[in-house]
């Protein structure tokens, strides 16, 4: 299994703006479509926690923008867990542009769990398992 | 208590597109903007509504695009009630561009009431009561 | 060559609204993709047609929601060209669940040639080519 | 002139997930917003510095998320100057729920000037004159 999930992406139009590039914003729905996949990878499929009570909710969130993704690139986000604790997992985040590899932001966000009253909650051993913290594969 | 109700919004800059236009799928987030505005003008907040177990859904829609909004173009979106059954309602939009009343999109929407269990259900009396249909005021 | 496109799409969470199911505007959004894809593989790359200065516009567009998307969920859009004039197009989608082909939504939207000073235009005869009317393939 | 300046916005029904809260990347369009009106407030409409041929382009964001915001709440977006320096400037966000000020979430991000060939410049004099830092009002 590997620590780092790679998810694949291609800009929509929807997502551009008319700076002429995609908006700054739809960058934290990429991560969130990565983190969802990297949870498949690992065994913890998030609709399925969900319906079994678990959520997890985003708590922090810190991009660097570095370059613009443009309508219709190829985008490819890695995912990985930077950090973990009983109640708090802190996922890392590359994203670029296909063709070239060029670097097109970084990223990390926090996310806590909530039960299904929404306190908050430990995260369930068999989800922490899957959730194994590796050092950053590139500066943040 | 006006049959047509009036909401302003402001065109965003997430909103635009690289055309350096509104992009088209807002428009019927803007409806839906007017359609929670006119319930509530006419004393049915859908928070409410949603919060007692009823949901309305949409069905159908249909758009037609007329002129442009752009970024930061303030806009007013018409809304009213086109026809009402027991179990659907159908609302009318009309948006324009507020400076110069320019007509930038016409709308409707069709909505079915749905209880708690997400089955289909009968409007309730006290909301079919605000629900009042009226000529359409310009042509779809 | 085809004359349906098919393209698949996972539902993200971002697309969820509070009542459980994707949010109704997504669908344009899945059409626009699915559109572009269409074209992809057509010989017609929107990135290139905009480029070259020639931009489809969306003018009108219908949608019946037959039943509801949700959080991943992998959806198959069809789309194909319904009919075709010298300055419009119009496409119709069908979107269904990929794992029992249920169907989600129908819609149809046209679009109109737009040169690169947003003047209306004919659709250029490399384009038009690319864009062979059939019989729905289903009822919209 | 205040030097924060207060946006109001109220959530919708769009800007909600199946978690049913706001979802997290609206917070990014929300500060887009409250940005866009503290430069219309200080004399530098974002528009007209486009048509002028400027742009800010976001560069980085950094979002703590203290309590969720919910459909139909009214929320105060707070924006003011963190830092402003030759080719950037920092502005700050505070989130709060207009009903008891309850504090929703604070922001922040950096954008860097570009000219119309997306050449990075140098933020304008009379631009840079709206910009006038200030201690932050809240911990980020």
């Amino acid at each position: 299994m590997n620590t780092i999930s790679t998810t694949e992406l291609r800009v929509r139009y929807a997502e551009t703006d008319q700076m002429g590039v995609a908006y700054h914003a739809h960058y934290l729905v990429w991560c969130d479509v990565a983190r969802t996949q990297y949870l498949r990878e690992h065994g913890a499929s998030y609709r399925e926690l969900e319906a079994g009570g678990l959520r997890l909710a985003v708590v922090d969130a810190q991009l660097r923008y570095r370059s613009p993704a443009r309508f219709d690139d190829d985008i490819r986000v890695q995912c990985w867990v930077r950090d973990v604790a009983t109640r708090k997992v802190v996922f890392g985040y590359l994203i670029e542009r296909a063709a070239d590899r060029r670097r097109l932001a970084t990223a990390q966000t926090g996310l806590i769990a909530l039960d299904s009253s929404y306190a908050l909650s430990a995260i369930p051993a068999a989800i922490r398992a899957a959730l194994v913290p590796i050092p950053d594969p590139v500066r943040l």
